[in-house]
């Protein structure tokens, strides 16, 4: 694995492979590599004959007071992970690299109106046309044909998608499986700002939603019923606050009123040094 | 020249030619193709090996009241003209195959911020969303190394240019000179709607331009003194009505106090169906 800091030298790169007719892929991240990210990396590897991973805290997607500044970094072990997992470019431009002059001087932004403005969206209003800024310019950088993200970021990944199919971009976006910890946490970067007892409380987001889709199971219909039932889970510890659980539909991620097996069920609670999101579909089981 | 209407076909068409290493020039238009055209598509033929060109009337750059159904509309001619220019493809979709679903059914949006506010977007605040939008996805259908836009929309090219930098796309935004009649007037798809006394009329446009600049030659730096000579040149006719004059800073769109060379002068005029823009370097002549 090779490791480029500047866009030409990426694009240099990757000049031969295109002219071959490789398939390219790419696996956009902020860096802190769990194993998470090292499955997206594999199935990338699987699915293309060159994977580019990308490490880049994207300043546009945090709003003041949001937690830029305190986002893991590791970019030593982030090499390693990678490099195992099977890419074969890892790409970790600086902020000026990718926004010479800085953050402010980005003048575009691209948007998704609608399905930014729920969920994840009322939280962080400004959060997802900072994702899709960044994750065209990195389509615009790379040129794959297939670009994987995980289900966790599921809204994220619905807002790519739609990105994609609303630009033409000619790339495939591929969602992968939520990789979780043995108690059921979602693998996270941030899971590593939780205090020993809030990593011991943390499960509690999947227990949530494991009890929605158990009640869905048992044929509850009531997606409020549901929605009680998820934020009763959470209230089963104090460390950290719910901020939501939500029952939507999985396209078009409104809350719905009648809970069936393809709909989708949302959690996020804030502990003190990192907000956790999680979701699962109320099918699973 | 081979017209196709559909994404998949063109892609097609210009697969062969991107695995051979040509270069793939981009002209896109809103069709009724006149000379300035024309030159457009010359120029991408002297630079690239494949030229495409595209003729959609984007309804997202017009809002509610604007000239979108009166916008004119010549495909048989176009056809002649892009063939006689030297275009290899002619692109010409239907509305339904750029926006499956209708104008409505777009979330996606790619904005530019600050270039966009002001003249052009002062009066048409949504105009140039839809036109970075549609700009952005034909980029993505055509996969282009360059691509042309006439100088006669500098705004669009100062914005087109800023969302290539800014988002990385792999292109090179080549702004090509305005062609005019014997007269002076800019050609523009929209001069076919104005009446014999209006076309009579519209070579204002140029020589209040041409006063500016004159001015400016002649030592004048109050930019207000030469907006109000642009002005009072467009006063001595009564078909027309001045929405505005400028004189700005070529790469901010900002208005300038002080004119100099390096100043670029901007009119526009709204005629009974037509609304004409026009713009020059203070240094020119």
């Amino acid at each position: 694995m090779k490791t480029v800091t500047t866009i030409t030298e990426l694009r240099d790169a990757l000049d031969g492979h295109r002219a071959r007719g490789d398939r390219i892929g790419l696996v956009p991240t902020m860096g802190c590599l769990h194993a998470g990210h090292a499955s997206l990396i594999e199935r990338a590897g699987a699915e293309c004959d060159v994977v580019v991973a990308t490490i880049f805290v994207n300043p546009l997607q945090f709003a003041a007071g949001e937690d830029l500044v305190s986002y893991p970094r590791d970019l030593h072990g982030d090499a390693q992970t990678a490099a195992a997992a099977g890419a074969t470019l890892l790409f970790a431009p600086s902020l000026d690299e990718m926004y010479p002059g800085g953050r402010d001087s980005v003048l575009t932004s691209v948007a998704v109106a609608e399905l930014s403005s729920v969920m994840e969206g009322a939280s962080r209003p400004t959060h997802f046309s900072g994702v899709c800024t960044v994750v065209a310019k990195l389509f615009n950088i790379v040129g794959p044909c297939r670009a994987f993200f995980g289900d966790k970021d599921f809204q994220q990944l619905a807002i790519i998608t739609r990105m994609v199919s609303d630009l033409s971009f000619p790339v495939q976006v591929v969602g992968c499986e939520i990789v979780r910890e043995s108690d059921g946490l979602a693998m996270s970067s941030r899971n590593v700002n939780l205090s020993d007892s809030e990593r011991a409380a943390a499960p509690v987001l999947h227990r949530a939603l494991r009890a929605g889709a158990a009640a869905v199971r048992a044929g509850e219909t009531s997606a409020d019923s549901i929605r009680r039932i998820m934020g009763e889970q959470v209230a089963t510890q104090q460390l950290g606050t719910l901020d939501y659980v939500d029952v939507v539909d999985p396209d078009t991620l409104r809350p719905v009123e009648v809970a069936g097996p393809a709909s989708r069920l949302f959690v996020a609670v804030e502990f003190e040094r990192a907000r956790l999101i999680d979701n699962l579909d109320a099918g699973a089981g």
